[in-house]
């Protein structure tokens, strides 16, 4: 259990005590209250375009299989055999022909996860409840969602926030061009810690700045800075009423995320915001890197930016999409998957090429890890204390763990 | 503590909760009332001819020493210096001269573990109970047993079952031809749960299945496997007669083991059995693969096959046999040791070639290792619930997981 | 929590109960009773030389930073930046200009550790408290010591053992020649038994015992020993009167430490004495391996020994010294640092060259790591019992071993 005085320890404006870095026990707790709770994020529809295309990942130790069915439907199953337990596929990602077989008694199943047949069991077994265990599933403009638990919470606020947002980006018809994993020597919170402010993006990600308003506060919220954004609205303002989009943030810095007024226990939030003038997409020179996605034509379509806690951010430009999933591994470890999807349409070397289409959110990317790894050094140090937060850089750290302690309180 | 009702939790006929596969405090409980209570298998004694030759292992955290001593007798011993606690001999295997000299303080000990001398020490030492600590050791033909604890169980089961049946197989007058050890990512119950049932061998040892009648109930419990088992048994009738061998297993299917019945808290068996037509032994094309072991002249003696709780099965043909031991490794992995024995009088290169002598049980426990790893990260998974067992195919997983059961309640 | 029954489980002249070496609580503990509690020595002051000279080092999960301000004091701090807890410094070691800045959010902090900027906060934010948390410091005879708890012990005894022992040698004006870093699969205590006795220096480090008197207790405290013993002492004594230098240690064997005597929590120790005839230093060949230290002026200095618990010892010739600083790493891992200082004034390949200057501590180090890890596979057993400890060899080890529970009680 854990001690009710560190639920209570947490100052407002001020970073989380140290122990919620270290416990096993707090560890335990955040896999049944957060991961085994709410809704994670798990692929683009898109990556397992014909019946019988499967991956695979695990939330902390539950191998989790999502498979395409017979009826075009993407489900998610306990990537195990209901008979021994053993796991039924281990392969990251492939197809299935007819029937998913276990490897260890070759019991088999359908594609949408019902038990086919068990030859050597005996004739009066009793083959209810025999099927794969299901994880619930739930498919959104594209985003394939999971939940472990056998309750999810409503799948309602990505509906009504991503639905509409999502669908000119065309994450339905788009391709996986690329994906790379990482594993994370930090705990998932300063992972989510570090994705909430913009605060460190001066100096760590300079190409994420010149692309990006996120930095303009304190120090940038400047006249200068505010004309340029004005005038960057200006010139996408009618665009935008063509093409049926919406301006969700016009504000220099960061949209307010996680909304400490969203009574939804996990919050979702998209956002389409405007790019600096010079910048089609999020690439190093601005330009675009892949022909136009879903319904957009134009560059002033700028980028739709979507959240869901705790495993799913993404930015999505006119010519291509970044999505980030982020898993727990083994404690004090996350994985993240980092995924660039482009139209549908789109063919690599003559559309698109990867050196163009990565570097962008692979720097940056990789730019947060390594600043998440420092965190996680010192926050494990008997020295370390909780440090107050900046009221006007870092309020989406605050807003995140107090959502994070109402969450395992 | 292993909460009471975790050892309520199971059903019969039914896998066994995942708890036991990822608590330490079973994990702790295994090695107390398992490892460090019963009997376990250490190495033929032909492994040791000489006195002074030595085999180290561990079970879990517990270094042991095997050493023949002057006498010729084969005994085990806590493998650290009564001194300061010190490992005594950190090579594998070798042979000791005169005396075991500890590297610390160059204490030495005879080789049959009495203190010989501690120089430096006071000049009233007591040396009393400074001899190395003895680990009771057991040998039954030609094969050496520890048992870690103060008061170990009756070792007359073992001499009841394996001296008789084994004695005409031997192995005391074997050698080594090979061993091969692995480490499994795998708690050592699913190694044994594997061991338990041929449910699946017909996939998963294609090789092994055309060679033995192990794979025969349900589908294979036809009236053809019946009348080639029964062509089988009529065959070697004659020649068992002859050599005063018994035939304990006649049926189709696994022998009875662990025997619920059993008031042994440390099961035994042996049971002798026939092979598939045109099978001399256990190889891939049944041609014998060495000369004739021990007493035996003649492939009609079949496949002898021994098995004790919690470590150890063997399966011993006219012309070789192979051993399998376990060991507890850090939790949730399995130390095996599988070697090959021969006639002590056989040469290699003259009389056998490991490549023939190794394949069909270095595959045959590879592909089992292999099971047991997918079972391993299936049955971690907080998605996990136990399974049906088999009726038919799987009464032996059902009698080990109830005697298991037994063992740490 | 330790089990009171632990703490009185060991014997007086016996070694250590097992549960020592292998308890999580014992482990968490000592981290607070030993390691956060005592002066640890960190580094010679001549590693630092010039302000914003840095280097830093973990006790066990807490990184630590020692710089050299610009008023010529060196200090340490956590690690770790007073804002969201980020590593500040991830190098090993090097140089700060005019600040240290936080790779997270740029937070500057001058080198004495002062915040000097925090752009990006809120405007009223109360800057109080937000410097870099310190570590206490002193540097003592060139040698700088920390304590990682906030009202660290007197500092007195090392004022008073070491300065006056110390300052002939010359350490504040030395220069580091080169280090080396171990990491120990042992628990640091078995470092500290394995140190506190010669007992297993004869056949453990021949080189060793060839140059000292060190070992001759109970075998070498013969006539013969005596006699070149009271020679070498002879031969001294003028030059150590006229050099103000004092003999501390004139019997044969270990000088006693810790004393069982000493109030002071953390005993600190300096003794000189005499080597071997034909030893000027502790060299291989017993010839000079580095031109003269600091005041020393001839080879008949001997050597100044040096300890405080719980991190350090040293060995001081005429012309270099050697220094060992624990600490403690992942539970049941020691990392050990040896520095080899030479005078300020040598320069490599003219006046020494590592080839001569490096081995016999090299080997003497390594050596005892080897006999350390033998004894933790040891200790890690269940078989493991404490045994006796000699009265004429291993007296410092029961010493330590009472300071020890004293310490944890």
């Amino acid at each position: 259990m854990i001690p009710g005085e560190w639920l209570e320890a947490r100052q407002e404006w001020y970073g989380l005590p140290g122990e919620f870095y270290r416990s096993e026990a707090v560890n335990a707790r955040e896999l049944d209250h957060v991961w085994r709770a709410g809704w994670l994020f798990a692929a683009p529809a898109c990556e397992l375009p014909r019946p019988g295309d499967f991956l695979t990942f695990s939330v902390g130790p539950d191998p989790v299989l999502l498979i395409r069915g017979d009826d075009e439907t993407i489900r998610a199953f306990h990537n195990l055999c209901p008979h021994r337990g053993t796991l039924l596929c281990d392969a990251d990602a492939g197809h299935v022909g007819q029937r998913l077989v276990c490897p260890y008694h070759q019991w088999t199943f359908t594609r949408g996860g019902e038990l086919h047949s068990c030859r050597g069991m005996h004739a009066d077994l009793d083959r209810a409840g025999l099927g794969l265990r299901p994880v619930a599933t739930r498919t959104v403009a594209g985003l394939v969602f999971v939940c472990l638990a056998v309750r999810p919470p409503e799948f309602a606020p990505f509906e009504e926030r991503f639905a509409p947002a999502v669908a000119p980006q065309g994450f339905d018809r788009a391709r996986v061009a690329h994906a790379v994993d990482y594993r994370i020597a930090a705990d998932w919170k300063l992972v989510w810690e570090n994705n909430r402010e913009c605060y460190h993006c001066d100096v760590g990600h300079p190409q994420y700045v010149k692309a990006n308003f996120d930095t303009a506060e304190a120090e940038h919220d400047t006249p200068k800075a505010r004309a340029e954004l004005a005038a960057a609205l200006d010139r996408s303002r009618a665009y935008w009423a063509e093409a049926g989009l919406t301006c969700d943030h016009s504000g220099v810095g960061l949209a307010r995320f996680p909304d400490p007024a969203d009574p939804n226990p996990f919050p979702v939030s998209a956002t389409r915001t405007v790019q600096v003038a010079g910048y089609e997409t999020e690439s190093l020179d601005g330009k675009r890197v892949a022909p136009f996605m879903g319904q957009l034509r134009s560059p002033l379509a700028g980028v739709l930016r979507l959240r869901s806690l705790p495993n799913f951010w993404a930015h999505a430009s006119c010519d291509h999409a970044v999505l980030t999933r982020l898993l727990p591994g083994t404690p004090g470890t996350t994985l993240a998957r980092v995924t660039w999807l482009v139209d549908g349409a789109a063919r690599e070397h003559t559309d698109y090429s990867l050196d163009r289409l990565l570097p962008f959110w692979k720097l940056t990317s990789e730019q947060d890890w390594k600043l998440c790894e420092l965190a996680a050094r010192g926050v494990a140090s008997s020295g370390y204390r909780p440090g107050p937060l900046s009221r006007v850089r870092e309020y989406n750290v605050d807003a995140f763990l107090r959502w994070y302690l109402n969450r395992i309180r």
